[in-house]
């Protein structure tokens, strides 16, 4: 390699709301020796998402917090650049839970090979990784689309919420974006082929969903929570479904904001079903969809990028997704 | 009315195999007069099924058999003529389980307006009726279609696999039907849009399928049992459904026959789910599902009928379902 130095992020302190370039600290931490059966791996793309909020909150979650101190991690593509493990050989390029590093050496068990097809490789980050897996199980797993269905998306120009709404699309449904800025609702209305779209900031937002589904909804993907959820839940139909990938509007509340008390206004009436998920307890389908996905991609299926450039950006990319800066998938080209 | 006359056909004797006309017989059954709460219909269609071979027979089955002498029901669209119900008034176009006759007169509660839209009133019997919400149920609830899928139906030509592979089409799956002619097999692929189609009669239908169907069967509509059966069984996925909706090829069979033994080759490595079911068990659905395939019917759902004339003609159209002579949905117009 051309260099020793290992530029790695590590988190400095935990936030307190709305998490600032302070919580984060840049360290030289030297590129690493590959133990037995570790490969090294330099990184090419790596991946920030809204559920990092959660790892630096000391609370109880679907994985363990991250420490004060500890190096911070992030699903990464990269080349191999030396291995001892079987699987992988220098030059490979591959996708794991790797760190906000410009190098990292784990264990090859930990790995697995970039398959993105004709695709570019960055794509393994999101439409064919876990976000666009997060986005099919939610859809159709979950949420059980039906044809004919009205589906509406928040977060429709995010990572998860532009395939969620795809994949909704594919399976015959009507499919209505809800998104945070005029641009965001034509990329998915002009560019993705949404039936609809609406921007949140408006003064009537029930309302204005209630125009855009006349026969009210049968499926909500659920990727924001607070307000929009509301004024999503006033029009849910009968046996409707409230899919919960997530609420990344919630992410930066402290206990005892009012916000927490997320989705109010569902009623029995409708008989809805309201579910959490995480994409993890899904792995026995990750084959499967994955290979859907990959069919998809580039043709019923469209992705965009939002990148930005050296490791020194991550934590900026990072703060970005809670002013929702990002058209698509948010990454950081770590290197070439 | 322009006369007393009443014909209607009742069972003269219960088949042994294949039904032939001297199983049925033609009475004059007089004009009923309508009792409290009853209404009398004149029949404008009658829908012949091949569900009615298991009522000649003298066998437990979801409905009771019936006895020989009995007046043959069948589901039918017709005109009131008079009402003793108050939510039905002469002139209005109803739906029930009438006879294979000119006149009916039924309880009122037994009845339902047919509200087929812009369609003609015959649809009420086939794509927004009993066939169609069969092929719905098969399809979507029993069969769990998911985007990408490729769907088998058997019996593609029929009034429930017709509308089937098309529901699945919408649903975003790969449609491959089987038929018995190469006219029914250009019928589906060439108006009904599915995107292959094989005629069982050839040498080896097995292979036949594997090349419609490279990546394995998803899932498989069964309407017909038999070989055909056995050929599509040949080629299940992983976690693949069959959703038994009918095996038409078996209804004549008596027992002892061969045949009865039914599907036979399919593996428990494929982690297969065969479930049977019986559209009555779904009425909870019924207006749901009626109300999207109004919606699409005439544009991404298409039909086609196979009349014959006259109630005299009934038997006749009854038996030709058994030599696959229908396609589309085979109807006897009664009056006007």
């Amino acid at each position: 390699m051309s260099s020793d130095t290992n530029r790695q992020w590590v988190l400095a302190s935990r936030p307190t709301g709305e998490p600032t370039g302070e919580d984060f600290e840049m360290v030289d931490a030297g590129v690493p020796e590959p133990g037995p059966k570790e490969v090294l791996v330099r990184t090419q793309y790596m991946s920030v998402d809204p559920y990092m909020r959660g790892r630096m909150r000391d609370a109880d979650s679907y994985a363990d917090p991250w420490g004060v101190g500890d190096a911070m991690r992030a699903r990464c593509v990269g080349e191999v650049v030396e291995s001892n493990h079987t699987d992988f050989a220098a030059g490979d390029t591959v996708t794991g839970n790797l760190y906000w590093a410009e190098y990292a050496a784990v264990d090859g068990e930990q790995l697995a090979h970039a398959d993105t097809g004709s695709a570019p490789v960055s794509t393994a980050l999101h439409v064919l990784g876990m976000p666009g897996r997060t986005a099919y199980v939610g859809t159709v797993d979950i949420g059980e689309v039906e044809p004919g269905d009205t589906v509406v998306v928040s977060g429709a120009a995010g990572a998860v919420g532009s395939v969620a709404g795809q994949v909704a699309a594919i399976a015959g449904a009507r499919v209505v974006g809800i998104a945070g800025s005029d641009r965001k609702v034509e990329w998915v209305t002009d560019e993705l082929g949404f039936d609809a779209g609406v921007n949140y900031n408006t003064d009537d937002l029930s309302a204005e969903v209630a125009e855009a589904c006349p026969r009210g909804v049968d499926l909500y993907f659920e990727n924001v929570g607070g307000e929009v959820s509301d004024a999503v839940l006033d029009h849910l139909a009968q046996f409707s479904r409230v899919a919960v990938s997530g609420k990344i509007s919630l992410y930066n509340a402290q206990p005892g904001d009012e916000a927490l008390t997320g989705p109010r206004r569902f009623h029995q009436r409708t008989k809805t079903r309201v579910e959490g998920f995480i994409v993890s307890d899904h792995a026995h389908r990750f084959e499967h969809i994955t290979d859907r996905l990959r069919r998809w991609t580039g043709d019923q299926l469209q992705y965009r990028e939002t990148v930005t450039d050296g490791i020194e950006s991550a934590p900026e990319a990072f703060l970005g997704l809670f002013e929702g800066e990002n058209i698509g998938k948010q990454l950081v080209r770590v290197g070439e």
